[in-house]
């Protein structure tokens, strides 16, 4: 039986591992993902050790994607699930490869949008420079599930000399982001609440991996390299003050923000510290290779922005202090409870 | 906030990336899981290249765990997790090193459940010999899912010289499994059905890493390895003689099914070669290697009633057909629709 992409829905068959569920997979997933590891047409992917890369690690990171809606300005659940993944993978230092991508769909989910979104993880893939190189399907009950959610995990390569950690943060290090704070939390709620602004505000999902790459060129010794998702600057700062045992203080009109997210925030309420982004990263360096790593960043494209936010200090409770524009002294937290449901 | 473990619901904030997700982090998974690449605390896991394995391939395979209900005989969602996709990984002729986990979690869902499911996964992995490195938590409203899904990913290595895949199965190669057809796909409709059987009829899910390393210890040339989960033995025969371009001609008689398992798909009108399996493998070896294989299958407790099941014939259409028990001749098609949804 012959799949109607155009007006077709995902029904249980498609779960079943029988004909039904073999022919979505030719028909969409080896389509638009198409590659020489894909085509072996095995439950897994099977590939070459990458020991001609000056590598001597290994890196593996796994990101499920749940966000609602699947489709918003900047992106969908497509293109993020393989930004996603790729950034934690760069987020250590490495070079991404492979990526393997695991799909749950909700019975009655239009095989049209599901077309649109893996073809949107085939070109986000191919535009970060890594292959979708194995995958699984299965489907759930109408109401069990929320149209789709993909697991993307991905592995990559550490070139040696490189030891990039969350927990190599010292006190007098630097501390830099790569660009403005809060688009994508800010471009997903705006889409949800149906809000209108004079400019339409875009999530910055990116693959980040070749702003890694040029990084990591320049200054090998990065300490630190994470990527503001969940939680927003705030928490995931928290969380690598916490893991590497400092404290930091942070200068708050050093931190990008774009006017229409500043005001979107305003109106929302909403602080974009703790607004997740998609395609930014923070990274922590000695000081002496400030100048160097925030020339490269400026350079690239998506570090254009890029900025000094403060310091690392030494502070047994671990905490993360700001001057506000004001001139005042805050206590930047971990973000407590839940601010924007399903942001990624 | 501590967490209460024994009478806590998962909500939308263990979902945020704030505080309430680090401590379900610290008190479930790095409690059960802990090990010295997860307990690094980035957001993915660092490892040596394995290239002191006797290696130069490596393999990666993922799979979506949906099962439902979550608890069953033999087993439960966090113990299948880890079985499912070690043996994907296997399946390839690897040895299976490392697994990320990805939860997507259901609002609502007892933290008590959670936590016997992330014991199981702790103990399964434990016992197959691999680490479960690096995870990820995703939440989403009641409604919106059902529980818990889990997403693993695997990685593994591929010994000099091992060349397994499903395209190799050759024109006068022997068939054989590892055990009896239905036992998981019975025991999980049977608890969905309340059914109630002389004898309870429990999943045989277990992880057959240690299985297959002593096939591929004594027969490194095995042509084909691959699990009859979804779809059964029949749909699983179908795959692999489509991806080989061959036919096969099975002897019923010889195929191993539970009296029980028998009695019960008589009871619901299910054929036994339909239904899913999670912890027996089929192999397609040469003729030459198939009394040294079966007897190394049947010295493992995961193969004692291994037993060659049929032939690869030359056939352009890819046809399976069977010797039915009574002498007649059967065709046994690809599963089409659906039979048992969610099963694993």
């Amino acid at each position: 039986m012959k799949l109607n992409l155009s007006s077709g829905k995902v029904d249980m068959s498609h779960g079943s591992g029988g004909r039904a569920m073999t022919n979505l997979i030719q028909a969409l997933f080896v389509k638009y993902l198409d590659n020489d590891i894909l085509r072996q047409g095995n439950d897994g992917a099977s590939f070459d050790m990458p020991i001609d890369m000056g590598a001597d690690r290994m890196v593996m990171a796994t990101d499920g994607h749940v966000i609602s809606p699947l489709f918003f300005p900047g992106g969908d659940i497509g293109s993020l699930a393989v930004h996603g993944t790729v950034n934690d993978v760069a987020m250590m230092g490495a070079k991404p490869l492979y990526l393997a991508a695991g799909f749950i769909l909700e019975e009655g989910f239009p095989l049209t949008d599901l077309e649109s979104i893996v073809a949107s993880m085939a070109s986000a893939a191919s535009a970060a420079g890594v292959a979708i190189v194995t995958g699984d399907t299965k489907v759930v009950e109408k109401g069990k599930g929320d149209g789709v959610f993909i697991t993307t995990t991905g592995v990559g390569v550490v070139a040696e000399g490189v030891n990039v950690s969350g927990d190599r943060a010292q006190a007098g290090d630097v501390v830099l982001i790569s660009g403005s704070m809060g688009d994508h939390g800010i471009a997903i709620l705006s889409k949800r609440e149906h809000l209108e602004f004079d400019t339409a505000i875009e999530s910055d999902s990116a693959a980040l991996n070749g702003l890694v790459a040029d990084m990591i060129g320049a200054a090998p010794q990065i300490h630190c390299l994470r990527d503001p998702t969940r939680g927003g600057l705030a928490t995931t700062l928290n969380e690598l003050a916490a893991q590497s045992g400092v404290g930091m203080q942070l200068n708050e009109s050093a931190i990008p923000v774009k006017r229409q997210v500043a005001a979107a925030c305003e109106l929302l309420g909403i602080d974009p510290l703790y607004v997740a982004n998609e395609g930014k990263l923070i990274a922590i360096c000695a000081e002496e290779d400030t100048v160097n790593l925030l020339g490269v960043m400026r350079g690239h494209p998506l570090g254009r922005d890029a900025a000094v936010i403060g310091r690392v200090l030494e502070d047994r409770h671990h905490l993360v202090q700001m001057q506000t524009r004001l001139g005042g002294q805050r206590l930047v937290d971990w973000l407590v409870g839940e601010q924007l449901p399903r942001i990624c």
